[in-house]
């Protein structure tokens, strides 16, 4: 990764603030032939949307995409692709009151130290709005993906909201889609709705989890050392805004287990080697196994609250700050369509990054 | 990071197998006029080298590094630095019985369906052998860092062994170096030593995390979006072998806090802001903050066990495997020196690239 | 460089194509704290704008470049700055004759056969409209030089048109800017103008060769082997459209030399090592002495010409074809202002990479 | 490209200093199940080996390279390949001389400028020993292409020594091997000896042209914009010691010529396009098109001489040097096998590329 840019073959390069004209994603090595239109970006984004429902921000962006460049007749042509989102919404003057302070848990502070000025309209480029353009660019990693690898389905879900974990008995694929937290678990999608609405009305914000698998992923994505597949995705959740953990398959967990419970065990399926458990995630050295990627990261609590804090302003005097603006009291909630775009960015990346070194051909067992 | 490349200014790439003729780190970027020889990296090797207790595998190697380039009388000339380490102990007949088994948990099966082929003896490239060649990278970084940030403390520990904990509040930063297993716990390393001999009797593993601290980092180090100090912490840490979740501050625990008890307040102190708590581990935005930047890592428990497990043959033969060779009971263990010397590497390489972004000039506060 | 990147720290990623709604530059790491606007970049744009005389194409193209991101109240903030360019002239319709056919000389029957399908209107992606782009990122660049190394001067100018070389003994540095073609020689332009134009006439088109100079670059700029500042030069040259050859100092005629001809002897000026002469071109071992920087391109002729050429069709007729549209005869012209900015993009580039490895010291000789 | 390295995919690293216990290429990204050993590589090795005539260095280097990594029972494993050779002739006491004083045409002065040292014995890391590891590397390619494009053929040859051209009517391919100087002109091989006799004799040296080609290269090979194969090729071909000045198909020449006169045209043959000329090197919009591609490079004149040259030493005193030592009258000579390992890699590299961006599918026409 660079500072604005991730991916080996399959290259997202971002820009843009939260408050300046517009922001957008610069896509480098998107393979050609590849069916796509605004219409097919525009689903997964309006997924991200802000002001959806009274669990996120209030700000009204309709985060319309356009494709600016590397598409012809509806279809790929190789080269750079430009996906482009004009912000409509910005309320400025909300931010004027703390252009010479720094919000606590912001990066007001360190954008201040390091480069000596800041945008500090909406947290400039630290602004989570900076998510949009990755859900676009997901967006068109995951056409690619239809085309070149149309087995794989990315889904993401919460599975943790605060201090309530989801409940794995009551797992169901199609209750994500129905609730607001996009969680499958509609016991706990009940329970959170009481638990943030009281939250929110109190001025403050919570942490989440957030789960993201990828089925049907061919084994043989990733490679050793530092072209891991579990390293890339660490990296790519991580660079989420207010991430702070990331887990593969057992994560944190796995330290408590011994070998022999760790252990996936193989034996002989119709179509292969099968796994009588996934402890590892979907990768082994690197790699993918053929079982489900399962990536989970942790998002602290929206660190724009009510609740008045402790900081200091840019010429070294104490006081106090609330935030106010238009703010998600859990923006976890939205940080789920960004999980899978990041995902299915990373799945694509080392297919091709796969494609070139290996030509894609799979050993077969047996 | 690319296949056996990490960093962006101070790049590293390793090679070699565990069983070959040897392995190595070639240093691209490293600052010149740094001194070093090879008794000082060798200081940091002899940290990680295998069979120092009974808790660690009976191989015996030096692991004897020697530079071969980048060094003139005594310093860095700023060109390629060679590190190398000769393999002395290899007993690759211990792996002729797996060459034609995979080895679950381990990198056997996807190696094999990924390239056709595989260097089966003691894992090939897989090997957790490779972690010396970063040992020996970290170490020339940690020379670097003592050149241009001396100020700068880099200290990994145990926190965890399997599911027990140690106590945070018998830290002491002078125990980690007087027990085996580097934990800053005096009693918890007491009930290791019998838990881990345990283990070791009966053929099991166990898993365990390791907390890597960097004491006196500057403000300022990161950037913002992917090129965030985060980020590249994670990525370096989930490339170890057997990692399988990556932590900054609270880490996964972020989760379950609120917002207003998440936040790190901010006043001032004698040179400059300060922090009431350091929840967010050190960075904020991607930016280091001048506090303790604080990662964790879960290393699962070493797959190669002697209980035997299902696994097949590469003709698809359903078999059992229990793994001989010469295992750590809790590579964990080893890692710490690992950890240790990827968070150098991974500092000196934001401190380069802020130099060159910025100039490595802090606009201060107050 | 990447397929549509270039830059180590200030890195270059252009997007766009000839008749799509826009093209730009997503330019990342630029240092912060640089005073820009996009009148400033606009004088660069300008300079290369097609239409401005009858020796460069009828197309009308205001090239009105607008900042996106990465400014805030008129400085860069270190983040990403994104450059777009709005298309307004397109006339799609000349070349829907072509849309089946490939232009001799012209990447259409490449790309077609690489990625399947091409966006035939204007070259699409393979237009010299691309430099555009370029042009706005080297003005960034040029303000950040302004900055940090504010004695740099970058100037391009023809020395020779077709088969026509200019006279040395009449080169005139405010020459420049004063004829048509960016030479030096007032004879040669006046010259070329009649070559030119008789040329134009006749429906045909001829090459050029452009030199750039870097006045005042500091010493230490590049790196050994593979990160020379002339490997650097010639790959940025070269990725310029139609050009065929690129040099440094003496370049291919160095080849004619004897080692005694060709010594840059040294001696001791007020200020430090001055050179007898400049064969190397200011380079050394890839790293910069402190001379003027030299490079030499050859542009080759523009292949839309009026002449028929034998073709064939993308069914595999054969088939005659002229290249109407609207053209420049010899397009080195506007190559120059092209030329120019690749060399500000490489200094700053190498100035930013030098700083960081270096912290930009440099050892004084005597 | 990196400081020390170079390719996307196919990546070689060098390391290594004209007098240190060794040098070598670490090489990421290798296709796996090539095969290859040793005597393999040794082959290459050899014909850049010094001190096979009276026209080369009298240093005495076996040259002989060791795989240590990436290798496993003769195939490559898809991991980092490690080729070492040992140093064994240095006579490091030839160079004590010039410690402190700068030969002109060297890196002496820029290097001790930036770094503030360098490893003067035989020009450290600046010496064209360096480029044994480009050799080595380029063997790697050449086996990998031999698995992966057989009908790829990779031929260098002097097509000019100092101001003395060959005759192209007299270019004969199986001419090449069998003269100390490479060249397809058995004429020209005879004057050259004397002419270079002369020269060695009279402690002067001179510059060389070399042509290198690779014929049956397949369409689709490079990118638009930054991922040019010229682009690559002119970054390769400039990074080699001493070389000045890169072309592609006509070079600088095609600046002379009107565009009928340089368009290529297009017929239909059985198997596809075919072109009339090749002026553009077998590269249009920066892809190949299938036919040979043709790279050429200039090399200046050897800087080590027994001609005083005028200098000053590291304290800043004017002095004269003479170069002892043992050296090429005409390192162009050696650059001849330099030159094709260097086609080799770009080449293999960018077939990696292409086919993981597109698969290698190639679109027929007609």
């Amino acid at each position: 990764m660079s500072l604005n840019t991730y991916g080996h073959l399959f290259r997202v390069t971002t820009w843009g603030e939260s408050h300046g004209p517009a922001l957008g994603a610069t896509v480098d090595g998107c393979p050609p032939g590849v069916e796509v239109d605004e219409a097919m970006l525009q689903h997964w984004l309006d997924l991200r949307k802000p002001g959806q429902n009274k669990y996120t921000t209030q700000r009204r962006e309709p985060d319309a995409v356009r494709i600016l460049s590397g598409v012809f007749e509806g279809k790929t042509t190789g080269t750079a692709v430009q996906l482009m989102i004009e912000n409509t919404d910005q309320r400025s003057k909300d931010y004027s009151e703390i252009a010479g302070k720094f919000r606590p848990g912001h990066a007001d502070i360190t954008y201040y130290q390091k480069y000596g000025l800041r945008d500090y309209r909406g947290g400039g480029r630290s602004s989570a709005r900076e998510t949009a353009a990755r859900v676009a660019a997901g967006g068109l990693a995951r056409a690619a993906l239809g085309k070149l690898a149309p087995e794989v389905q990315i889904t993401g879900y919460m599975v943790q909201m605060g201090p309530h974990g989801i409940d794995r008995d009551r797992f169901d694929w199609d209750e994500i889609a129905r609730n607001p937290f996009w969680t499958p678990d509609a016991r706990a999608a009940e329970d959170w709705a009481t638990y943030l609405d009281d939250l929110r009305k109190s001025g403050d914000s919570v942490g989440a989890v957030i789960e993201v698998v990828a089925r049907g992923c061919p084994a043989g994505l990733g490679a050793p050392i530092y072209g891991k597949l579990d390293t890339d995705l660490a990296a790519a959740m991580m660079s989420i805004n207010a991430v702070k953990g990331v887990e593969i398959g057992d994560g944190m967990a796995a330290a408590a287990l011994t070998g022999s419970a760790n252990a996936d065990e193989i034996t002989m399926g119709p179509d292969g080697p099968v796994y009588s458990s996934n402890h590892a995630g979907g990768i082994l050295g690197g790699i993918s196994t053929g079982q489900d990627v399962v990536v989970r990261f942790a998002v602290k609590p929206t660190s724009s609250i009510l609740t008045p804090r402790k900081t200091v302003t840019t010429g070294g005097q104490e006081t106090d700050i609330i935030t106010k603006g238009r703010h998600d009291p859990c923006v976890g909630i939205r940080a789920v369509p960004v999980g899978e775009a990041m995902m299915a960015c990373v799945i694509l990346d080392h297919l091709l990054l796969d494609r070139g070194q290996t030509g894609g051909v799979r050993t077969s067992i047996g």
